[in-house]
């Protein structure tokens, strides 16, 4: 639908929280310049709160407790949705959408759950979904792996796009201090939620996960298929054994495109997405990005390695994303058209993580005595794990006399194999503890 | 103009070298994920180059020398040029865009110098242009500099955008050489061409700087309007003051919006765009970009800092750019449409670099007596500058007794303010030597 004439754009804005008074901030500030970069006037037609009462900055006459009236109102073009949680959002848009209006989101729950609803609604009635401000707050990441390498094809994306575990993280690393001291820290600074659960366990990046492995792979993934572990188990032994290795410890979105032959001369692709906290290298771009900061490292075969990085929440960045889009939308209804479109067209299998090959680093604490590391070294062939690094050193202590530290980096092998065998090794008569155990990614192979 | 029916969308491509063979191996390697993307079979319709003797594994059935008449074949939609320089891929291009046929280009001398023709040729005739492959190669910027920040307002653009240069810097860096040893060695490793001025004397950065500048600001810039100073002065003394700061040596192409009292109670605003060597702190996202590894770092109101890193240069790097504005001109194409257009609503005034305000770092060899601190610190003040570091240490060498190193960091002040002071510092009779004069960037302010 064109707009006639001269008609101005129409926005509804369904919340106004952090988010949503940036965004009305922006579409205030700026409204010079969006209508020159839109090509017409773009007017707030409405904004849609519960309790209007708690917002006496805003103007009053724009607000509405009727959201569903407002989504399809004859004067609203877009409609740009930042209140979160599945519903009512997720009946307010399929509304918007199939009344022809164009989308502007940035839940990332809903579209990692209920992205196929969504999608299908914005085909079936040719309106545009757009949901840069969904991953990664402020980094253009959806337009350029959607556009800028839709003629490459992407092999992996690694991502930090969790603000409150990269900052537990980070301060465990330079600190020493163990995770639960350091998550009371991010609390008191603001940094983690009273329920910190969405972060720290891996929920809010596997939802991520799932909207970045959809747009990289061209296959449909929601955030149950995403393997999820978080943060609530590392341990300070973990972050002095990654240093040690001259590594770091991350919470990282994994989306891998995996190839292997076929068995008939060709090659089958599979999809894994997957979130975990894994050792990277110090000489990794990601192992820099420090504090709340995101980045996302993509692999693809022609454009090799890229980093987007910046900052992934907050209601100024967000909502900067948010207005981008609104821009785009808004140019395609003036021009009479729409966006690319969501497509699902590979549709690759996904693989899940026992079938997924990674590498691990196990520290355990043994006996120092001849014939531990044959030992050892045997769990790991017996399992069809190969063994990449192993260092031991004497662990000359009060505590622990006659024990060493036996340090072992693997290559490669399905995640289930890496798995049992440090069950396996858990169980030996000479391990007398696994002090850490944790996945390798980012090396070089 | 839509292509009829389910008609292929033809491809012309101008050049075939290192870039140009990647372009096709793309496109004959990934036609059926190109189909999927684009709506319609990308099919390549003819390759003009200069010598097709020089051509073997090219389908020979494809190649003519007649480039202007290919540009405006009927079977041709989209013209993608990796010829390079300015003619004859300005009147090709020219051509294409007038018989309304979309365009992607690498080419960003010509973009730089003569833009402005090319948009016009293609808002006449509501042809696309596209040129994501022109600044940092894979790197995806342009699209979102000019459609994901569409909704901010964008206060600076910092880049390192030349490989060869930064190759060189990197390792002036970590082995303490010079700058002559240097460069033959990144010549015989294959980083530097045999005639490196383009890259050395910045012109091509500054060609990526005017371009940036242009999409950041809705302001025309050209390669002529940006201040341009190479790494050829750049000696050991930088980089060792520059380590001893906690800093290090980059040549940056910087795009600056300048804000200022307007002495009527408003604000004024002004571009600045230029490039040149300058001290960054190490602690800068961009300090850690090593060898040929371009990245753009960019400033918003909203979104904060972003950073964008990958491969500047190469053929496949390259190509991927190439191919990913190929999809979206063809896209638009299937769809009757076409893709934002280019912007210079906002018109800013150029600033010229003396009115720039810039910070520089100042060593000095001076008489180690009382009172030169003093006599230093007075040049300084007539000029109207602020210092905000001084360290003098004694240097104690058989070759310069009694002597001191002064090292000064001012604040900011106009550049030519700066300028005056040094060649004025030159001449104090207190001063033996001036032994590395470099602006300082990405401080904290």
């Amino acid at each position: 639908m064109k707009p006639e004439g001269d008609r101005a754009i129409g926005v509804a804005l369904l919340g106004c929280g952090t988010v949503g008074r940036e965004v009305l901030r922006l579409l205030t500030e700026q409204a010079g310049e969006l209508e020159a970069r839109v090509g017409a006037p773009v007017r707030l037609a409405g904004i849609a709160v519960r309790r209007p009462h708690r917002h006496p900055d805003v103007p009053q006459e724009l607000l509405t407790t009727e959201a569903s009236e407002l989504v399809a109102r004859d004067d609203v073009d877009v409609v740009v949705e930042v209140i979160g949680g599945i519903e009512p959002a997720r009946s307010l848009l399929l509304r918007a959408l199939r009344a022809g209006r164009g989308v502007v989101t940035a839940n990332k729950a809903l579209l990692a759950e209920q992205g196929a609803d969504l999608f299908a609604a914005a085909d079936a009635s040719s309106a545009d979904l757009y949901f840069e401000a969904a991953v990664a707050g402020a980094i253009p990441l959806l337009r350029p792996l959607r556009e800028s390498l839709a003629g490459d094809r992407i092999s992996r994306v690694t991502g930090i796009v969790n603000g409150t575990t990269n900052f537990i993280l980070s301060a465990m690393d330079s600190s020493g201090a163990g995770y639960a001291e350091t998550l009371d820290e991010a609390s008191r600074l603001g940094y983690a939620e009273a329920d910190p659960s969405a972060d720290v366990d891996g929920y809010d990046a596997a939802s991520k996960a799932a909207i970045l492995a959809s747009l990289a792979f061209h296959t449909r993934v929601t955030s149950a298929d995403v393997h999820r572990e978080g943060i609530t188990e590392v341990n300070s032994a973990d972050v002095v054994a990654a240093r040690e290795l001259g590594r770091t410890v991350k919470l990282l979105a994994i989306c891998e495109r995996i190839r292997e032959p076929d068995g008939a001369g060709g090659v089958a692709e599979s999809v894994s997405a997957r979130v975990y906290p894994a050792m990277i290298p110090l000489s990794h771009p990601l192992a820099s990005v420090g504090g709340a900061y995101n980045a996302v490292f993509v692999e693809a075969d022609a454009a090799g390695a890229l980093m987007f990085y910046g900052q992934g929440a907050g209601g100024a960045p967000t909502a900067s994303a948010v207005l981008g889009d609104l821009v785009a939308v808004a140019r395609n209804r003036v021009a009479g058209g729409h966006g690319p479109r969501e497509s699902a067209y590979a549709d690759l299998p996904l693989r899940t993580m026992g079938e997924t090959p990674t590498s691990y680093h196990v520290s355990l604490d043994v006996a120092d005595r001849p014939g531990v590391l044959a030992q050892v070294a045997q769990v790991f062939a017996e399992h069809g794990v190969s063994i990449s690094v192993v260092r031991q050193t004497a662990r000359d202590s009060e505590d622990a006399p006659g024990d060493a530290i036996l340090v072992i980096v693997t290559h490669v092998a399905p995640d289930a194999a890496l798995r049992s065998t440090v069950d396996k090794l858990a169980g030996l008569d000479a391990v007398r503890e696994v002090l850490s155990v944790m996945r390798v990614e980012g090396e070089v192979s």
